[in-house]
């Protein structure tokens, strides 16, 4: 009754490479700026314009020719002849001659024959006269046309994933709709007969269905598109219709529960059947019973049921896969900090450490790999390697921020 | 035809406190577990069962009474009767007596009679009989009933900002929808004769709306809902108009442009007239010209038009704000850096310091306060305090990410 152990488990880096060499870029599509916050860019952008596309006034004041200032001064003003006003998106009516400047706002196009501003601070107006107390060296407080973004400059790199600032910077140069990365699509379920959706009754020796409620919000944070096809019984039949169910239609198809060993371990078998099986059982800590094949050319995992384990290998193994898929370049945030106490590990097994953050202390939580409180109570994860027995105390490490 | 100046500025701290102390806390909504991620917690939320609800085995293996496997080694196993196997989600038919064991997979209620569970791979069914090559303690690989979370203990507190293991441990009680603060409604516009909408013709002297898109963009981030009203003339009538349509719907409006001094300036004016004018120039760089009142009991902000100086303040400003009224707790992200060159700061101005992170160094990146290539290309941001004139090379800095 009782099967056969793991065999010999693969190790993190290899199994990401086998799926990663079955991952194929997504198709791009186009989204309007207002939609394209942390989307990824599936193309270089080039600027069409100079931004700014014109000089302009860095400060409110007046607008002159910086050499007819050079000898004002707090005791000795220079007086300039006012020939208009200039306001933000209008643009001057004549050309500003020597001894003479124009009222400017900030931003305001410079009018030709000028080439510096004086502040309002450092003038006064007497009639049709402006007094400047204060010299300007040329260029003072002008914002020089293509110092933002030079046209044909390259603003954004493809695979950037878009944050405020560079939407900001599409619009500079004029752009409403980018060409952006597909989401990944990924169809999830759970499997086991122990498991019940929450808010139904929990009878003796069952457990409320954690791990739909956390792959999908993980996902999602990573861009995913999820459609979830619930709690199915662990059985080959059902197994086998969910999978061929989900790689018609979705770029990864991910299930929980059924990949460790013992009767119910039907994935590594179903997988088998079904098209290629890439792995089953990786060296990690949590997360080993972990299966992958390829089914109709679409990625298909097999996470452990347990909940952190489940939710460690999506951070481990799909968000990399995730990356490869869309392109994107910082899908994911660090922070570092130093270890608050010393932590043993298993040498020959990488280590996924949940760790809670207070102040430069990064706190390790792990309580098991079944108690959910373990990541609730985390801010992120620390890796250790294969190779690493001991990660002493104080030691400066780098957190994967959830 | 020029106006007075901001008169003293306030500082940063002063001004958050005014607009805290018109902040108001928003009501809750129930939310389903799959549309709760990044929300806001507003009661604590405790469990009404243990996590697990029984013992459970935490291995592929046999339940046994561990007393009867104390003389079992590799030369000499204990040969025990197997009852019966239980699979993850049945529960034991019989009490397991002395001398007997169970089959049990991982996750499986543990029967009556035992107190461990000896791993499969110590051991060799042999027709009813069980040969265990180890021995185990009492309560070796079983998970004990609320081991993960103790009936009555509270799981997340008021104010969590549902991360995907946050979720977890809410199914894990059986909870499928929580009590979160509605989402901060925000209006947006932009003022000024200068700005044109992306896609359209760009006249020499005007500027694309890039604020529209970033502000938006950065709101939607810190968990609001949206809504933007466009670009309007700066125009006292206009703002006017919008402010009053604005506070009929959103908790706060904010628009950008016409706060600088100059002809322009209607703002501080406009918020006088409507309500009460709380401030009208903050001791910060960039973003100065910031103004703020209250408005039929709305609080209502003019950034800077200049795209780093108005999206800097929503960091600074509104992200606070945004946090007292949902009551969030750690609803930004941050990193320690050290920072890769010396920077001189302006003494009695608070400085917002964008940075590019690359290892350990944090780089600053600023390139005036309209060129939006100064944020694209950061990470995230230091601040530098109001007291503060150099930050020596190498300092070790806090970084707010983007």
């Amino acid at each position: 009754m009782v099967k056969e152990g793991f065999g010999e488990l693969i190790d993190l880096e290899t199994a990401l490479q086998l799926l990663l060499s079955h991952a194929r870029t997504l198709p791009s599509e186009e989204a309007p700026l207002s939609r394209a916050r942390a989307r990824v860019l599936a193309q270089n952008v080039s600027a069409k314009i100079d931004v700014p596309h014109f000089d302009r006034s860095a400060m409110d004041g007046f607008a002159v020719v910086a050499s007819d200032t050079f000898s004002a001064s707090q005791n000795s003003p220079v007086a300039l002849t006012l020939r208009e006003s200039i306001a933000c998106g209008e643009i001057a009516r004549r050309r500003v001659l020597r001894g003479s400047c124009a009222e400017i706002a900030t931003g305001g196009a410079m009018p030709s024959g000028v080439d510096a501003v004086v502040m309002v601070e450092n003038t006064q107006v007497e009639g049709k006269k402006v007094l400047v107390y204060k010299s300007v060296a040329p260029r003072t407080n002008v914002v020089a046309r293509g110092s933002d973004i030079r046209k044909g400059e390259t603003v954004l790199q493809k695979g950037t994933v878009l944050t405020p600032a560079h939407l900001g910077a599409l619009a500079a140069v004029g752009i409403t709709t980018v060409s952006v990365r597909r989401r990944v699509k990924v169809v999830l379920f759970s499997t086991g007969s122990e498991i019940v959706a929450p808010g139904k009754r929990l009878g003796r020796g069952k457990v409320f269905n954690i791990n739909s409620v956390t792959l999908r919000a993980a996902l999602e944070e990573l861009g995913c598109e999820v459609e979830d096809y619930g709690v199915v019984k662990d059985t080959e039949r059902e197994i086998t219709r969910l999978v061929l169910k989900g790689v018609r239609s979705a770029d990864i198809v991910i299930f929980s529960g059924g990949s460790s060993l013992g009767r119910s371990d039907l994935a590594p078998e179903v997988l088998g059947k079904l098209g290629s099986l890439l792995f089953h059982g990786i060296a990690v800590k949590p997360g080993k019973p972990t299966v992958a094949g390829v089914v109709r050319g679409k990625i298909v995992i097999g996470l452990p049921g347990y909940p952190v384990s489940a939710l460690s290998n999506v951070y481990i193994l799909v968000a990399p896969l995730i990356e490869r898929m869309t392109g994107a370049t910082g899908i994911t945030r660090f922070t570092r900090a130093m270890l608050a106490q010393k932590v043993a590990s298993t040498v020959g097994r990488y280590e996924f450490l949940p760790v809670r953050l207070e102040g430069e202390f990064a706190h390790p939580v792990m309580r098991g790999s079944s108690a959910i409180t373990t990541l609730a109570r985390a801010h992120g994860f620390v890796e250790i390697p294969e190779n690493v027995e001991v990660v002493e105390k104080g030691t400066p490490v780098t957190v994967r921020l959830f």
